[in-house]
């Protein structure tokens, strides 16, 4: 973390990030404070200090870390700054944490553009502030031309976790159900094709957003008994992931889960399974078979629940494995790729 | 964060950083279990949920971050995996916090040889280890040949803070100290040396280490003022960074700040100044004058404070600046350099 006080600012001369940018001298300081502290001041992140101090929580915290490296920087849905606010928000509402405070880590190429540097933060603080969380201690790298690819950001987060809040992939239990918050594979699909350059009727967009308002609300349900957002490698990693650390068996029934239109269209042209492919606003949640009808119904009221249903339940045969009933009756069981279809989703 | 549960490895067959190793997928999972945990285990980790869920700590908390990007990657005296350590560490020391949990975020090149990421994180490991901090979450994200530049690694951290503790650079007076806690510019010829190539007669070598014990054997002083760490931009910026958010002047004399001899001979051959060249296990601090010989004693009985030394006054005049009182005898006020004279020191 850079401590910086002089509040000078040349940014408006300079429309390119140079490597004195990352020097921790003057340039530096005029970058944090011409740009960086205009968008994400808070009285934490204003202190700089070595390390940002923060009030006594009397919780159990969440810790968690994740570093962005998608390409394109903006896209359908988002860009590289949402995407580093709601990856970590959802990472520590996974656990059932209350988001409170980000660290952000930033390396920037030599000649990124300083107004493509200012919408990224913008759209960080914009995040950051419907997320209810402050980004309290930053850094700032800068490397040649080559050496990286535009921007990088790493973000850490903190947050508490309630005494009667108690989520594990061990609380599984036969005959729980498997619910999911909404659609399967938007995220990767947007990137995709814009990559690509493709095009289609119904426009493609990322599902980026932070969803700890949606767990905080089915939170109130005490059956969830495990949540997991299904990023990298979609919903079937994430699922192989949570049915081998539950030691039980997974039924999941295709029909069940819901893929747009647009998504299966682009899916079938390029030879893409959306199961695999890369969500970022979206969960997995396993519910007691008792909740989970009021659990839906709680989900469907939150503007990032509507399209929640129930795709499968948890059953002792094959354990350690997931079972993909297919729209042709059968039931195949679901594998880790070995690596994803797409790098740089995220 | 990346969750994973599966322990096979076929490490041994892959001797390179694939993209494949950053896609969510099955090598990935090798990679994590293979390699990560290996070295980083604990039982927070062990975890591998979306957040390290860690308990309560009854305190006030700190939280830093930094990305590290220096080059090379292997360095006389360290490494970037002991570097992203042991800054981190000092961040969070520099506030009075005891440090208690890293997260660590890789990117990695596609084509990074696997046994130097080995040799980065068995560096990691063991530094964290001599530190008594624990890696709580990580996360890996590979981009292809010339995206990246072999590896950067962010650490973030977060520690608690002592009730009695309260470090600022609104408690400095005039009249109080100024001492450094050993010789300045020692990392930043080490890295540029190596970087260009020179041999001295006296090897130069990185001052790399984690500052928590030195710091927690100070804070045994109730005088202690505030502490900084002179990173990059070296002793000078850290010093004007001081004075400016203290309000106060700062007077140093040259004589007296601690420079070993093939650093200053490196420096003049280079045509550098070694009070702006990057440390990475020192420290600065201001203390009361009635304290600042036992601080100076209590320092130089640490292995990292042995040649701890008085560099200067803070005094009345010239607020917000540093006066340098030079061998000559003439007093001149130091300059934040615009830029550092070396980019990627850290």
């Amino acid at each position: 973390m850079l401590p910086i006080i002089s509040l000078g600012t040349n940014l408006v001369k300079i429309e390119q990030i140079q490597l004195a940018h990352g020097s921790g001298g003057r340039l530096s300081h005029e970058l944090i404070n011409g740009l960086f502290r205009r968008y994400l001041s808070n009285p934490y992140l204003d202190e700089l200090w070595d390390a940002a101090v923060l009030p006594e929580q009397g919780a159990r915290l969440a810790l968690t870390t994740d570093s962005y490296v998608i390409q394109p920087i903006f896209f359908a849905g988002g860009d590289i700054g949402k995407l580093a606010v709601c990856g970590t928000v959802n990472d520590l509402s996974m656990v059932g944490a209350h988001p409170l405070y980000l660290t952000a880590g930033y390396i920037l190429e030599e000649g990124l553009p300083l107004p493509d540097l200012e919408k990224i933060v913008a759209s960080m603080a914009e995040t950051a502030n419907r997320a209810g969380v402050n980004v309290v201690a930053g850094d700032t790298k800068v490397v040649g031309r080559g050496n990286a690819d535009k921007i990088f950001i790493n973000t850490a987060g903190m947050g508490w976790i309630s005494k009667d809040v108690n989520l594990s992939p061990r609380n599984v239990r036969p005959g729980d159900k498997i619910v999911v918050s909404g659609s399967m594979g938007d995220h990767g699909m947007a990137i995709l094709c814009q990559r690509e350059g493709l095009e289609f009727d119904t426009p493609l967009a990322s599902d980026c957003a932070p969803l700890n308002g949606l767990v905080q609300a089915i939170l109130t349900h005490p059956g969830i008994r495990v949540m997991r957002d299904p990023t990298r490698g979609g919903l079937a990693t994430a699922l192989i992931e949570l049915a081998q650390s539950s030691s039980l068996g997974f039924e999941i029934q295709e029909a069940s889960v819901p893929v747009h239109e647009g998504v299966r269209g682009a899916c079938e042209l390029l030879g893409l399974d959306p199961f695999y492919v890369a969500n970022e606003g979206k969960l997995i949640a396993i519910v007691s078979s008792s909740e989970a009808e009021s659990v839906l119904a709680t989900m469907r009221r939150h503007p990032l629940g509507l399209e929640a249903t129930m795709i499968g339940d948890v059953i002792e045969a094959h354990p350690r494995k997931v079972g993909l009933k297919t729209l042709l009756g059968v039931t195949r069981i679901m594998d880790m790729l070995s690596a994803e279809q797409l790098p740089r989703i995220c």
